[in-house]
């Protein structure tokens, strides 16, 4: 499914519009890629509206996140392939900017901790809701290789979860596949939702 | 309309394009069944996204919860199956996942009081709204057995409530047709964003 | 347009389909009418699901309420023609069961005050945001004649709020037109999700 | 895309359904417009809903905001014509009337102050999220040339936020394109829920 540039953007163009419709990625925010054969990925470009994306609006990086063609890619493209050159099992990379993400981003301190939720076997490492998930939250920076570096600290530490928050700018995750990706993307969201109704609840 | 295979799949389907279209089965959670003639059930696979099923990623299984053909049912087979050997008339099983059933399941304690709702005239057994329904919640377990056994304790106690919360983990609703099942669900699902409404506005 | 029954029906359809796509009628919650020629008028059947209604799920009435063809008509009928007798240009009568509604409806006592919201212009007799609203709350009733006699006082009293609440029930607006129908139920459904909000964060 | 009335027209038609959609225009509030050449701009005409627009319910109208066509332009034409008067940039202008954006306005005071979000990258002057943005609320009035004389002297203010507040009233916005304009339009929306989200979990 990565292998062909064409079928990858037509990937991309429909999780866009997934995310536009639930609200997750408002303006131009939050970004998409998947990787391709011959250490290339396919990236969103830098400012296009995610819920209307076209094959022209995708292009080619390499995994320094060089372009490959005459088109600007994400400003985030670091934070994709870092992931990509990381792991060879990580085939799709996906960043929403949803109002749950971004408030807890800026709620939860240096990492939110998550347990007790049955929906945490979605993430590929988990099998039961008896345990606990800490996803780590990063200080917002417009400086990508700064942002990146205190990432790879994170990726380097061993902590199963796969997915960080970016105070204030949302959701990174990831994975082996588009539909293991979605499943954590989709995973993270219900989970920020159940958190954030929580603290509403709790905490009086 | 639950004689033949093809056509309880084809109902499942549906069925689980509307709840994903909610909200209510994020990442491949939530599972749903349909009694077949012949001590048999159809019910979904594990592991599907209930938004986007069709017919392959629906089984057979008998009435113990074994599989009939070649693949693995949702791991939760032990609850719907329990349904349809306990009680005759119940022709459809439906658990969902939302944030407002999963955060209510661990705010409510053992049970879920609602009371003075119009909409609990949904539920088969109840004719007025000057009536209190208590919808049990059960601790959340990955032993389907041992929380199989806690279920049939509370459906032999005679409580007319069709249907219960596990904790973390959602809600199990039924009913003596997919359009009754449906309407306990839609019941169930609005009554856990009442009652969550007033919780954050009442107890100050 | 509410000289065919035909056409009537049609427009019920619709509206229902709306309703049902806000969440406004969860279950079998909710009814809606149309006023006929020769003192009838057209109405949703018994338990039916409003999000999915055909022409056989609405019925011709006469005012007082009685069927005049061989269905069950909705349960609060004589609200709905109670509004039709008394006054002629009443041509709809839409009746939901949001989350808004309902909660509201039990929180806020005999009546819901409402002021300095610029969408209140929406109602056929207020031209400014400068003024305050009145939604009366009745207690909920399973005695329709016995709930709408407390109606029938509202109505002669001359407060211009075109709608009223039944506690844990929901609204009942209506309007000249299906148009101006449905722009009451539509301001009045936002004015309750602003109320609630408010309501979430003064008062602390 | 703006020289042509046809052209135009369908544009809002299309941003007009866009909005109903997402609940930004209940009932029949909200008004859009494009800037059409030699001094003349279309505007939705007073009393149409805006998620069911028609070339019919769209007319020409001045800078000066006088009707060119035998129509009743929106009541809250001023405020549209007064921004393509002062800055020939300005191509388009919208207003909705959010849940949001109408409870943030009443309580936000004089001005609604955001920081550290970075989807304020979205508005065209700003390119980090390390900056304050302060939106300007104005208070109701159905005197519409004394609202836009307040409003005249924000635009004459420096302040780079492209968009106000008018208290229980919503949002105005605007861009140099159809494009810009929505991109404004729903980071301002996203801004509003998350305010309003933090507004909620903090301050207890």
């Amino acid at each position: 499914m990565t292998n062909g540039f064409e079928v990858a953007a037509a990937e991309l163009v429909r999780v866009g519009r997934m995310a536009a419709e639930r609200g997750w990625v408002p303006a131009t925010s939050g970004n998409f890629s998947l990787r391709l054969g011959g250490d290339e990925a396919a990236i969103t470009v830098s400012g296009a509206h995610k819920g209307d994306l076209s094959v022209d609006r995708i292009m080619r990086v390499d995994l320094q996140g060089r372009p490959l063609e005459d088109k600007r890619p994400s400003a985030e493209t670091q934070l994709h392939v870092q992931l990509y050159r990381r792991d060879p099992a990580v085939r799709a990379v996906f960043h929403t900017h949803s109002v749950g993400g971004t408030v807890l981003s800026r709620l939860a301190g240096d990492e939110l901790v998550l347990a007790g939720f049955e929906v945490m076997k979605a993430f590929a490492a988990i099998d039961t809701h008896e345990t606990t998930l800490r996803v780590p939250v990063f200080a917002n920076d417009q400086d990508m290789t700064r942002l990146a570096t205190r990432v790879a600290a994170f990726l380097d530490s061993g902590n199963p979860v796969p997915g960080y928050l970016i105070a204030g700018h949302g959701l990174y995750t990831w994975g082996a596949s588009v539909a293991e990706a979605l499943r954590h993307l989709e995973a993270f969201e219900f989970l920020f939702q159940c958190d954030l109704e929580m603290r509403r609840l709790i905490a009086r």
